[in-house]
């Protein structure tokens, strides 16, 4: 498998400016996001307050970062990312469509207006999981329930179904799908907990209660305790150092997923931090691998 | 005395974002510097990582900040800074044409190069000094030194003339003036080192030793931690946490003078994040005040 020297997780400005810098330092980089940037930038009113492109419009201020890491040739992998793990002198990236490695990575998630439900992170790993098509196998003559956010979802729950006896689909988004057969759907419920008990994960909503082997929580994004094993916390941001340097070695992070300020310029200014700590640590790996 | 809400030192990038931050906060902004930004963005070759302006020529990028900083209706005062004291819960700004009162202060005045002659720190205050005109009072009758770095540097020697008995003009840079009378200007030496002895401050050079009641260093840049007294530095820089307070109460740094890496966009970043602080302080400042 190709090893990426640098894997950057997130296409906001913190992503877009990592991936720029570590180009410029003729690094190899897997950008994984979403190809329109982030929403929090396309879809923002008017941006004031980013140095040099006065007074824009967040869907021009998306376009301007695009075409600029376009440029460069840096391009994005539309993935999602489920895991990384570190390997000790590399890391793992279990995502949706494949996996990859790389020798360092940067995550610049964002953050996830959403809070865990009740129950969710206790029961992470035998009720609930975030990933339908990874779990799939494990699902043959059992039932599952999946929580859903976006209408790709649809396809994940057709995958499972082919396996599962039976698919509680509950789409937390305007669902103008057509699933069927062993999928049943229902629209119009809001999640409200988890619980696991005697086998059996439990999903209680404003309108009804449903059981099954297991939950399937389709966000979008993942909380970085979630998606990083053991990476330290400081209350709902990464813990990070005036370098961006995380708990794990050779693991950094940048942007809103490091705290507050919110904004882009911080969060690009962060990327570019991020960056070179990534290229300062890989220079320090192949010294010591000679 | 005007008090300023927030006084700005420095029209880099991170000095050009924090006052535009704190305009789109409604504090009223000091911004001290050059309305030309700074030589280190206007001199730059290409600039090819700061996200939303590509492969952008140092001189363009310079009038984009400031254009930017125009429409804002931040103005830039060209003044140079000699000190900045904490008074408490205010600061005096004490500059070369005059005094200023802010609330808080963002230091933003980049890395000088150039590093102090040996002997210099140790005697500040008693024979060197940066500010000939502060000074020239004390120099009825006497002599002194001017090491200069500018051609503006000729007003401060002519005016220090006025007073003094005799000035030694040592010009650093392509001297093209006429200054004459008790002004004696020599070309092209080096200063290598300053000694205080027996009441006379000694400047030994790659020519010769001068000896005077005091020298003058009139650098375009001062050492932060001669700028503001008690500043807390780490290195050659000053010393931040992530919300870039430094160990002065209400008295904040970004960009170059924070530390590596020296990059527009982590400049611009930490801009953002200090007019932020500022801005929280200044709302706990009138707090206690009621």
């Amino acid at each position: 498998m190709e090893r990426f020297d640098i894997a950057v997780i997130g296409t906001g400005p913190a992503g877009l400016e990592a991936a720029i810098t570590a180009k410029v330092r003729n690094k190899s980089v897997l950008l994984l996001g979403n190809k329109g940037s982030s929403d929090k930038v396309s879809k923002a009113h008017t941006i004031q307050n980013y140095l040099g492109l006065p007074n824009i419009p967040g869907d021009e201020m998306a376009k301007a970062f695009l075409n600029h890491a376009a440029d460069m040739g840096v391009e994005i992998t539309e993935d999602k990312v489920n895991a990384v793990y570190s390997m000790g002198n590399y890391f793992a990236i279990q995502c949706h469509d494949g996996d990859y490695e790389a020798s360092s990575v940067i995550v610049a998630a964002g953050m996830s207006a959403m809070k865990p439900f009740p129950g969710e992170i206790e029961n992470l790993g035998r009720g609930v999981s975030y990933c339908a098509t990874c779990d799939a196998a494990l699902y043959k003559g059992k039932t599952a329930i999946i929580v859903a956010y976006s209408a790709e979802d649809e396809e994940e729950a057709e995958f499972l179904a082919e396996r599962a006896d039976k698919v509680y689909y509950l789409p937390q988004y305007d669902y103008v799908g057509s699933l069927g057969g062993n999928i049943e759907v229902t629209t119009g419920v809001k999640p409200e907990a988890i619980e696991y008990k005697d086998d059996q994960a439990i999903l209680t909503t404003d309108g009804d209660t449903y059981s099954a082997d297991g939950i399937f929580i389709l966000r979008q994004q993942i909380a970085p305790s979630q998606l990083v094993p053991g990476l330290k916390m400081d209350g709902n941001h990464v813990e990070v150092d005036r370098s961006m340097a995380t708990n794990i070695k050779g693991l950094f992070a940048c942007g809103d997923i490091t705290g507050l300020p919110y904004q882009y310029i911080k969060a690009a200014g962060e990327g570019n931090v991020a960056a070179l700590s990534a290229v300062s640590y890989l220079a320090d790996l192949k010294k010591s691998d000679n």
